[in-house]
């Protein structure tokens, strides 16, 4: 290790004389470091992410993903042919932000994903395409455009393409959050998954997804979903009956034109997932968001239409698949002509579980 | 008030010596009371409830309601055209038990059930027929066959008949609760429901009623269910699955052969109301439970087919619309030829939150 | 069982014609009772408690306690020699307020209260006097003037009194509330006490009695303190503190010259047990409350001084040891010239638990 | 930024053919980084932390603070004169462990460290010395050898030494979790503190400091303790009495001769931070702690006594103020021949909000 003492001889430190210059390096043998010369940095008014504003587009990954497909094989050690988003802000690291992974998956027909577990919170979210199952603790769940698929922590899973076509989706996890935390656990499975079944429900929601219903084996609150697919046909009718509804008059959007769902723990009315906050926001045309910022990042992933989009001093015509992250505390704001959907998901429950959540709209 | 100690001079009583009689007389004219005459009574060593098992049948109950409806004009003053279940062991008091109530309501084409508003907890289950729609704060929301409509306290509520028929339908509240412990409110609204619409779904299903989604504008959790009407497809359908999960080998099941789903606050995953668990029991054929009993009461209404009900020491063959109600930690068993659904309600939460509760069950 | 309908025919009921007058007999056959000829007595606009404001006098109340300590032996069978209030509107019933049980209890040098447990919470107060011991679950407990000493339920316990003077204490328990309710349960232990023991402090104090700190050993949230006496010096001293920042300009009263502390559950930081609220107020010299007034009983005991105590169209002087109730939403105040100090018990947390809870004070 | 794939060629990694390589640079340019050249890294078996075990000798820092006092002014800018443990698998930075911060504050006679308010939680723990007020939004809280002060995030504090002495003691807060979740604020008050009053006792302990009672102006649950100080002699009698009880007889122990409290928020009985736990243990003379391991990290300071402390494979004798953290996942264990006190601080709540810890002892 190479501890330095390094701060600027700035206004508000004090003059580096001799005396002072020896205590430094007295500091730095004992491994202490002061505080009078971090502070800025540490401490600043308000959150200065390391991340930056940063969009990914689809049709510069979905090609990347091909092409690992083909060069790539996928099983047991590199464990998922994955390819996360790396925001230029955070040293080259596989983090899409400080605490968030974002990464794009990619399975041929007739792959296996073998199976692990780990105790990262996980979800998979299907901009377009088909044809995999998810096998999570042997119950086998389709994957398909507009699903979103939860997938908490320390519970085995593994993905198989039964469909003569490649499929790509989405991964989102709190593996950046949980290596600075410290706090990871993995462990391995069979290298393929249990069960080469496909139906077109999963027990998983054949047991939990009737809206405001709860087997009466399971009445404990669980920590994350025990819903293991969201399926687009229910997003998508909620979003539609909040712009009908705010047609007719009532009050069902966020604001007017933006309709949005949170998705959520059926055991507790909560977040999927105790990192991880997802979310689905429907802009109608014509719509423009007003401003907003709160602590805590998130990555939106365009499902469809089209958009602008400003984050901080940046700013993007996005359409499908495009992915973007919005780090802590930048101002953002979406408009669109024609509509827009949007995924979203952010690591807020964290900050709310630990009260050092804040937001601030600029809504009348 | 007459005060009178009349313990019987058993053998864990003191001697009635005049001077304990002269104690006595002075214990009345205080407004005082010993324990030692009275424990017994008051501590038993499980509860000995006042409500006795008992059956009504809804043959006998339609008519009656029928003829109300011919006799008896539903509006303001009287508010409702109710009618009762009054437990025999309750002193002719309206009470199913010393917590519930339970009525058949009944409304004639064109006629409406004026608006109020009241603390007690309620709800509707609807065991045939519809035409009627309950207005709450203003969503006109449709009671259809195998419908459960919740309807919290202190929410504006009127019912109107749009249909060329009579409908009657089931009430249950929290009155002899509410009624027993003094926290009862209770306020006027107009005399007719505030609209007239009657749409297939209520705004509040169009909000609320997408599995494991809720919308961004009411994320707060809320002490009772925002859901008004728990639909009979879903329940039916719920209900289905579990006992094809079962066939398959899957634990989905209260017990062989025996569905169950618990209505739930999407807000909380908790029961819909503070103080009433509402649930649906199917039985496959050639089903029998396990003997259970616990602590607080319960009412059942037969949804549809046939079986054998068995309450301490009553059975009773029950058909379609039948109630009947389960007393305090009585033991409780049902069995089935040919399938039973059931429809039941309970107090159970007042003890759950009161840590008052226990339960036993038989099964293995 | 006699059901009988006799509502009055007044503006709001339905004229008494033979055909109304032969169904209404038809619904007392049937076990059935209409709402209409009820709904003024059931759904009143706000609570109507049956209880009374009502006082009972120390002066009185102890020199039967003593009698009764000549008369009636303790012991098993009768298990105490507590002696009720009966609420002057409720029947004869030994129930100070629907839903809560007071009562002086009496033991004689030498004298042991068999030990039992029992699903309703509990809590001795003492106004004066010491020498008995409580021992719960094998731990004796000291009892003096001013201690606060819970109980929750289903936990061992008996008294003895080691002392050569006989001692009274209050009782205060849930028992009206579990009466009506149907979840009591009662289980007899020994004869006598496990021990002998008259320790300072009990074991419960010595391991949760230091403010702020909890053992390691017990770490989860209990439904009921474990604390199992609050000595009077910290009580004392607590009140004192808050009305001695209030002089010096600092937010600690709940009104000027008004100081009050709750006895909380330190694992929750929430009430001593699930149905019962404790508190200890002091009006400082020439305080007077504001009226207020909230759903659901009080019982108070004066522990010191002399005041005036105003609920609903009651009045009464009260002085050291006197007991007066309050029943649900009736209005009450309290004035003194001298000083006033004042236990309190009411059931709160029910309808707290349970949404039920309204408050209304008149402070500015 | 530069963005650079290299992982080795391990067995696990696919051939680095110049088809692969020029897929790399690819990611590279387009900011993406695959998941299997990094797995090994970001998803170990278990915790595989970064910071190293490490002790501070208190002898070698208290020297380096009073050199600090004689060349570093304290005043507005810096802020504070605090010296931080810089953990040497950090790479530099001030951070004990990657969530936790502790550093060595000093004041001089007579000085101010200026107000201020962060969103960081913190608190200070004195090992020796005493004349500095802490004064936090208003509210003068004395600092004396033992005493633990919480400081929940967002309250302005500042520091004065009354005294005639210098005084040095230990802060603690969560300033790397909070840098690194990126959800710092923080704002600049007057450059002196509000108030010279040194009052024994505050005014938070004169509200709070009651074991089990708390003030009915202050009824809510707070996120943080509303108590300010928690005094050593309070602690101390604890540690005793728990000692105390097992040689009587009675479970009271984490271990045999373990005794340990947890401060605690007496509002929710909780952690007295969201994001900070804080406890102290006692070793009686004699005793060897079974080795345990848990989630997340810890920073000890030796309080009293000698012992061996053995973290990893690191093994120290360790004397009064010596400070050492313990990684996340390392196993630790204490011995001592003479008795040991030491107060431990830990990011345990982040963990156990977030459902991500796990713990291990050996214990039997």
């Amino acid at each position: 290790m190479t501890l330095s003492i390094v701060a600027t001889d700035a206004a508000d430190q004090p003059a580096r004389t001799p005396e002072l210059e020896a205590l430094y390096r007295g500091f730095e043998a004992e491994l202490l470091v002061p505080l009078w010369t971090e502070i800025g940095d540490l401490m600043p008014p308000s959150p200065r992410s390391k991340a930056r504003p940063h969009l990914w587009r689809w049709n510069a990954l979905l090609p990347m993903a091909e092409r690992a497909g083909e060069l790539v094989p996928v099983g047991r050690g590199g464990e998922r042919r994955a390819i996360a988003l790396a925001n230029p802000g955070l040293g080259g690291r596989p983090f899409a932000t400080p605490t968030l992974w974002a990464a794009i998956q990619y399975l041929n027909p007739g792959e296996d994903a073998p199976v692990h577990r780990h105790t990262q919170n996980a979800f998979r979210f299907v901009v377009e395409g088909e044809g995999v199952w998810t096998v999570v603790d042997g119950d086998p769940v389709a994957m398909r455009r507009g699903d979103f698929l939860p997938q908490a922590g320390w519970h085995w899973h593994g993905h198989h393409n039964v469909s003569d076509r490649p499929m790509a989706w989405i991964d989102g996890l709190d593996i950046p959050f949980q290596y600075f935390a410290e706090s990871t656990f993995f462990e391995l499975g069979p290298d393929e998954v249990e069960t080469r079944d496909a139906p077109e429900r999963s027990r998983s929601e054949r047991l939990w997804g009737h809206p405001g219903l709860r087997p009466l084996t399971h009445l404990e609150p669980a920590p994350a979903t025990p819903l293991l697919a969201y399926r687009w046909e229910h997003t998508d009718r909620a979003l539609s009956e909040q712009l009908a509804l705010e047609a007719d008059g009532h009050r069902a959007t966020v604001e007017p034109g933006h309709a949005a769902v949170r998705y959520t723990n059926p055991t507790t009315g909560g977040d999927v997932m105790p990192t991880l906050r997802t979310e689905f926001h429907r802009l109608a045309p014509g719509t423009a968001t007003a401003p907003s910022r709160d602590v805590g990042s998130s990555v939106y992933q365009v499902f469809d239409g089209t958009g602008q989009v400003t984050v901080g001093d940046h700013g993007w015509t996005v359409e499908r698949g495009d992915l973007f992250v919005v780090p802590s505390w930048q101002p953002m704001a979406l408009a669109t002509e024609h509509g827009l959907d949007l995924f979203r998901f952010s690591d807020t429950p964290i900050f709310e579980r630990l009260h050092q959540h804040r937001a601030h709209a600029d809504r009348p």
